[in-house]
């Protein structure tokens, strides 16, 4: 076990950071059997170029068609791999599944994607219009009647911070404790074909199980009228799940990106 | 026959706004048997709500796997149909097609999507990384190689204006005469992860047969630097189909717009 552990601290680590459609996977985490996950299609692909079993692990673990632009995971491999020519083997053997390795860094073995991040970022994308999506099906959640998006914003402000967030929480979540700091939830309000596209962007530390769709389904709400902005706030304190509005659809959710103390992907 | 033609008067007219992912069909006009085309779906749907057949005529007819955001063409019904009760029909017998009417507006007799239409707009989006695309997957024409954004603006300057376009028409093009005016053709230069993406807008009267691809795929070429910039003079002033570079894959190209003397969806 020991000779295995200085064995391990041996092995050059490597930061990945990824890309994928969520669509076609059941989530990032590698399942029992059968299902098709993000962290199974990439464990594969490194088992292409050295022999496994291997285990990475993520920054986040997104759910079933939960779309990534910047997930960062990390691995351990026996050969200190060129970052270009590992990029490419694994791109090669992650065809033509829609996964994609967008920069490799090799980092120091302290260097733990899940545990040194400070900041996870994500982006949702709510489209409202009357006509079906086309080119973006799969990669929004679309709503056909109008949405007030001062009304969202002034919703939104009352969660920003430090706080029990119990009301937006999965009842599966598995986190020790319901308080987090939400740094940051913003709006952008932008012009859609035939409509409009509200991208709604969140960060902090790290986030609880379907935190984020509690929040933009409850914000969704405030924006039909259903609920004033207020309503979000007592929401928030009344630190039940019941409270919550309806938890919305994971394909319009991004986890764009991940901090770090040191950016590994800074050049 | 006269009395098949005053009724024909007698029957409204609208104009439909359409956007489709061209991915799944053979383009744009309705194919002898088999094939499945925009046109094809979009004439089905019609008579679903009117014993047809229906013919429509569209502003550009769009090859295999080109996309749309901005089609335009018409249709004549019997009926004065409310048009927001239509473009909800239509869409509903559209689904699960990525075909979507987002606009519509009743026009007058003398409207014709084809013959009426002043102007087409045409984007073509190219993405330069070595990773695979994911989200935009059949969305965008990816190369792995770097491009040089200012040589490609510089080739595209020698195709603006009024010129014989013969060296970037089809063989197979019906057009009457190879001369067009090439109104507008600018290049957004965007950051996307990993890599960048290219934008080329291109705005005429009207387009010869694969003219855009030819357009674009003789740029790119400029831009990976196998060609400079005065080459695409040359390849002009050729007159010759065989000067041209290689026709680009459809995948990148989008009709996002086509201009009318009376806009017919404003307000």
């Amino acid at each position: 076990m020991l000779r295995r552990l200085r064995y391990l601290r041996d092995m050059p680590r490597f930061a990945l950071k990824i890309e994928y459609d969520g669509g076609p996977f059941a989530g990032w985490q590698r399942q029992a059997q059968g299902q098709k996950s993000v962290q199974g299609a990439i464990e594969t692909a490194l088992s292409r170029l050295e022999p496994g079993p291997h285990t990475i692990a993520a920054a986040g673990r997104t759910d079933a068609g939960v779309h990534a632009t910047g997930q960062v995971a990390h691995c351990d491999l026996t050969r200190e791999w060129d970052i270009f020519r590992l990029s490419e083997a694994l791109n090669h053997h992650l065809k033509p599944q829609p996964v994609a390795v967008v920069q490799i860094a090799r980092v120091p073995d302290e260097f733990h994607a899940r545990f040194s991040a400070l900041e996870r970022r994500y982006t949702f994308r709510l489209v409202q219009r009357r006509a079906p999506v086309t080119h973006d099906a799969g990669l929004v959640w679309q709503v056909q009647h109008a949405l007030d998006a001062e009304a969202m914003r002034q919703g939104a402000a009352h969660l920003v911070g430090h706080h029990d967030f119990t009301t937006f929480r999965s009842s599966i979540c598995q986190a020790k404790s319901p308080v987090k700091t939400l740094d940051e939830i913003t709006l952008e309000d932008l012009p859609y074909p035939g409509g409009r596209e509200y991208r709604f962007h969140l960060r902090a530390r790290s986030f609880l199980h379907n935190q984020v769709r509690s929040i933009v389904g409850t914000l969704e709400r405030v924006g039909a009228g259903g609920w004033q902005p207020e309503d979000v706030r007592s929401a928030l304190e009344a630190r039940a799940r019941a409270a919550c509005g309806p938890v919305c659809p994971p394909q319009g959710l991004y986890l764009t990106g991940v901090g770090y103390p040191h950016d590994p992907f800074k050049n």
